[in-house]
């Protein structure tokens, strides 16, 4: 043992890079990597070659950053109020705060509440990993509660959760909306239930495959000060690489995140990009209606076999289960591994596997893939 | 107040950008920013291209990027082995940990050392402002103290803090070589002092400047399990708007480093810029003797001036003093408000001005406006 180094951190083990990490080895064109719900198509050509015009033009390599992301707040700002339907100028520029994708914004907002034994977060498992292991990183005690056979938060237990920790009392609960790795957008009873927290309970929710679900709860955010709303342009936006997330919250929430966030935190080249995709928004998204559509086309066709279990996704990828429980453990590990064997890569978690919805070819491959899949491991048992 | 929010950061500010920050705005080609230490040289043209058709062509923007940073690990690696006169394989790749500018690294240091009240950090004032700062933010107590006249660390002072400092105890010393913003080299009986502290004090070594004062300790890392050593390619490199930095230390203190950190931390376009920039490195080091030279004709020229007092710089800055304590509050502030509205923006703090070395052009204006501020200062008193 390092004795500098906290004693809490010896059990935590490192975040492993997703077994698609290719470490800048080629990739055999035959794989398809659907385990980490990136979008299926680079920016067009004509948009890649306009960004490294701008930096070779524009972009003083030498220079830092601009540290107060002032132009990229604008048009966050501007397409927020757009995409929820708000007068312009109802989410302004001062309640927009960006991070070195969303991760960074997850650890600001835990430092800036929970830190030196103030709080503790809850979570509903199954959902987004980053936020317990952040909070672990940071010495933050995790509060987990279950979900019911819809993937609806247990709410009953969370709010009992809340009601009963102390040293320290729950201070942040986190959801995505659509929940990963279930797909499942925010219902109504969980929304009334979010609506009930007390404001000493900052509530954030992770719309990170908003594009996908056309559902948020940003014009809300006006009369809840206690709300903070978190995007990314890694899904829908293609920008993945370049590392770009954005929490639209109050002016005064804001500015805790913006003191607590490192100084230059983004890239110069990634907040050109961000701005750029944002004025091409209307070209970029246009592909969205293509990735339902076939997220629709994968649901039905995963539904034909009466082995899985599938519930519909109001995100970029498809949730999928056993009927019964006890094959879980058993099927899914298989199916995955046969699935890698062919290539086609997906993400294998405790309770199920999640498969991002790939392009057409893509897809029609996982669904080959899987047919003989299945049939393989049938055969062998 | 918010209710969710840590009590102790109401107190904090946030840290400005540089009143340099252009916020996208147009920059006036009369203004010479020497007040953030960058150099004065963006990238070679063909190198910017370069560097374009490898985004272009290469970097699937929609994809995360490697976020085991291991080619440019190896590339490190290779460098520090090189810049140090060690064998090559001395220090290996597990010995690299890579952050998005080393403000990232630092604030893992932070992380994985003092957060829960388990440790303070000791710094020794002027020096870079960035790890009281980042402590600030995580909650993390802050020892100083002061210097000599030739900037030398008071150790004597510095061994007391360290004995009588408990709840919590010191577990981090972070010191910078050269330091900032004064410019002197870690000096032998300050490294005598470093070298018989004991194991369970991290001592954090930034050798931002390195390049400029060719001094370094990498090679008494194998033998000091406790020191970890900060580099950037944000200087020298020319990358600052990228954000790359990267750490050395044992393999034990690099795995607790790659645990805390975000993930993908560091996005593709950077990574491919700082693996570019070292495999260029020969070309780009090229100008370094260049910025040293204009670094002693700067010195030289300001020693002229009997108000004011210069000492011999191992950076890529000067730092300026006057004669006289009483003089510092007067004068200073005078001097940089007059610089700035003359079109050279220096950096103002509590102590002196530090000046950043620039272009040949850049320096004869520096020298020129400095003659007609000291004059209008004088004839307005």
């Amino acid at each position: 043992m390092l004795p500098f180094i906290r004693s809490d951190l010896a059990q935590l083990t490192a975040y492993a890079p997703h077994p698609n990490s290719t470490d800048g080895k080629p990739i055999e064109s035959v794989i398809d990597r659907l385990d980490t719900n990136e979008s299926p198509f680079d920016l067009p050509s004509e948009l890649k070659q306009k960004l490294a015009w701008i930096y070779q033009e524009t972009i003083e390599t030498n220079r830092y950053p601009d540290g107060g992301h002032s132009v990229l707040k604008e048009a966050i700002a501007q397409y927020v109020n757009e995409s929820a339907d708000l007068t312009q100028g109802a989410i302004a520029p001062n309640q927009i705060s960006v991070g070195n994708g969303s991760d960074e914004l997850i650890r600001s907002l835990l430092i800036a509440t929970c830190l030196g034994s103030e709080g503790s977060i809850l979570v509903a498992n199954p959902t987004f990993s980053m936020y317990g292991i952040l909070a672990q990183t940071l010495g933050i005690p995790i509060v987990t509660v279950g979900r019911n056979s819809e993937f609806e938060i247990n709410w009953v237990a969370a709010q009992a959760a809340i009601e009963t920790t102390d040293n320290p009392p729950i201070r942040v609960v986190f959801v995505v909306h659509p929940n990963s790795p279930t797909g499942n957008a925010l219902t109504s009873a969980e929304l009334k239930w979010l609506r009930s927290l007390p404001q000493e309970i900052l509530v954030v929710i992770d719309e990170a495959y908003f594009e996908f679900s056309q559902t948020s709860v940003v014009g809300e955010l006006l009369e809840k000060p206690n709300w903070v709303v978190l995007r990314t342009f890694s899904k829908a936006f293609r920008l993945a690489a370049l590392r770009v997330g954005y929490a639209i919250a109050s002016p005064e929430v804001t500015a805790v995140l913006e003191k607590v966030r490192l100084p230059y935190n983004l890239p110069s080249f990634s907040q050109a990009a961000a701005i750029l995709a944002l004025q091409q928004r209307h070209l970029l998204l246009q592909l969205i209606p293509l990735i339902c559509a076939e997220r629709a086309k994968l649901t039905q066709a995963l539904t034909q076999y009466s082995v899985l279990k599938v519930i519909d996704s109001a995100a970029n990828f498809v949730y999928v289960q056993t009927h019964h429980q006890a094959q879980h453990s058993e099927l899914l590990p298989k199916l995955a591994q046969q699935l890698r064997c062919r290539g086609t890569i997906v993400r294998l978690l405790s309770s199920g596997l999640r498969i991002t919805v790939g392009s057409a070819e893509e897809n029609l491959r996982t669904l080959e893939r899987l047919q003989v899949a299945l049939q393989t491991i049938e055969s062998n048992d």
